[in-house]
């Protein structure tokens, strides 16, 4: 990446969709989240409260900037999904009493209580992704998505 | 999936992230955004704009509706970029002559020449991600992301 650049390059670079891995990457990852909100949107949960819940579901109480690290969602972004998440009555904010700025995030009874309702539908998303793959070639898949990512993020910090 | 519905469950699901394959393309799919951002940052194009140009390349003149669904995002989404788009000076907006509430959404000059700046820069990232991996394992990852896709969206079409 580290080549990557302002030079003149040749002006006939063509990236079709389908030979573009970042493409395929980002519709599987769409087809991912519609199903799963297609699945948990009966138990008032949205696809953008998932992954807010699943990082409190193993860390409650964290503050809203970690919450927003740990997701790789943009702080306004966070606020948003936290205020939707407050209304429907998953979690709560309680202000930090050593550092007023910050909030601590914590899931209510009701929010705790969906780990055991949503887990398994977020389960059957994965097992129906992966319906009539074998072991191996589940393996795989994890294999190289993990060796692509480690590429990319290594490629990323040569800049 | 028709099976998912509100049945009671064993309470002891249990999903690591290292596991989920949800999860797993998630953060592919991110490291994939970050490499993009940072390889096309320096020509004031954001990761946001990306798939909105790499669409608006293909066709020009789309509506924001259009635009919307090929890229599946949501309309607001759509509109928020479109906006920083026009201000970048990469498209200009032009309301649709036989139907008012139409827009069309047309590359300007400078937006068209970006292509060629900027598809070998996603070219590259694409080849970072994919370094050291074989033809046969490049295509085996490609035919494996398909398969899950496929069967992720045939199993929403059955709720």
């Amino acid at each position: 990446m580290a080549s990557a650049g302002n030079k003149p390059r040749k002006a006939s670079v063509d990236l079709p969709f389908d030979a573009s891995l970042g493409y395929q990457v980002r519709i599987t990852h769409r087809a991912f989240q519609r199903a799963l909100q297609n699945s948990i949107a009966p138990n008032g949960i949205t696809s953008g409260m998932w992954w807010f819940l699943r990082v409190l579901w193993e860390e409650d109480g964290l503050t809203q900037r970690q919450l927003s690290q740990r997701v790789g969602m943009m702080e306004a972004t966070t606020v948003t999904a936290l205020n939707n998440m407050e209304k429907a009555g998953v979690i709560r904010r309680v202000r930090n009493t050593e550092d007023r700025r910050k909030m601590n995030v914590f899931l209510t009874a009701r929010g705790r209580t969906l780990r055991d309702e949503l887990l398994p539908l977020a389960a059957e998303v994965n097992a129906v992704g992966l319906r009539g793959l074998s072991k191996q070639e589940v393996n795989q898949l994890l294999v190289l998505l993990r060796r692509v990512r480690v590429q990319l993020d290594e490629g990323a910090a040569d800049n």
